[in-house]
């Protein structure tokens, strides 16, 4: 025992937040402590209430603490029958932050990875299966990440829509805007060629 | 709202922490959620507990929910008659890592700034001058950090101390143990300098 036991309690629970230590645990009980009990008790109920309550949209596999999520529940957000895979929620909210999507979406909570273990199954796949028979859908938009597993994730998905009849299309990869071409790698100026459009 | 209401709640209520926005409260969150939901419970507990808990030792001010600390508690560590004072818990902690001293603390819990409008009272000095005149001390070594504000304070705790009659000492400052003199900073090179000792 350090401090006293409910202090080395706190110090302790707080490094399962991913990126806390020992060190930056204790400075952040202290400060809490000393500084922000109210802040601290804020964050005590709010964890708690979600530990305990917050689950998996029924449709689209979002957090939520309701069946559906805002935006399963919309039936406006199902009128364009597109459909958009993402692997996170927060994947889904920079694409929703971006303001230029009014379909739904798909989120896998992660992506392929046989050496993992995580396999079709384990990022929802087999719901998106039986979504894609039950609903007729106009579009499904692979928007997992540019990278080895997003791509092969992406693939496999776009083979099992395929027998489903919608059309099946990936965002596009290339140089970001307001990026300067000198500092972009390698594969992304590839990819950015290789899509490139005529004008 | 960006996910649902119990999501944004935890994201926002991440953010009393010291050193976390808004990008890192999220991948908290979601990595609590996703990966670690009995580990978000036990914090969410151990949050409430202590914020509501944790209070001061009645006498040397260190966090504790009992009324005396461990170490005030313990009659064994008043027997040298030493008193050290320290700006903060984790500096009694460094201090009782470092296995030397058997006495007593004495936690300040900040330093004096006149600036901010922190005076004698709200750093407990009136407390320390009770005890000082409550018991007799062999001893009051003053520990507080090798800083602008730590040395005013421990000038001004000094005074106060030799009207009771105790010893007073500065714990030394100089060159780390294991630190490359290339590498240490001047002011506490001519520190080191000014408390070199024959040999
Ligand atoms: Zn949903
Ligand atoms: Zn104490």
């Amino acid at each position: 025992m350090k401090f006293s036991p409910l202090v080395d309690d706190l110090i302790k629970a707080l490094q399962c937040l991913p990126g806390v230590g020992p060190r930056s645990a204790q400075r952040m009980a202290f400060q809490l402590l000393e500084r922000d009990r109210q802040g601290g008790a804020r964050l005590g109920d709010a964890l708690a209430t979600a530990m305990r309550e917050v689950g998996h949209c029924r449709q689209c596999r979002t957090y939520t603490e309701q069946d559906l999520c805002q935006i399963c529940a919309n039936p406006k957000r199902g009128e364009t029958g597109q459909l958009c895979v993402v692997e996170s929620p927060a994947d889904l909210l920079a694409i929703e932050s971006a303001g230029q999507y009014a379909g739904r979406y798909f989120v896998l909570m992660g992506h392929l990875s046989p050496l993992d273990g995580i396999g079709p199954d384990d990022i929802g796949l087999d719901s998106l299966d039986a979504m894609l028979a039950a609903e007729s859908w106009r579009e499904v938009i692979l928007a997992t990440n540019p990278t080895v597993e997003g791509d092969a994730t992406a693939q496999y998905i776009a083979d099992m829509a395929r027998e489903h009849g919608a059309e099946i299309s990936r965002i596009a990869h290339g140089v970001p805007v307001g990026g300067e071409l000198e500092y972009v790698d390698g594969t992304t100026l590839a990819l950015s060629f290789s899509g490139r459009k005529k004008l």
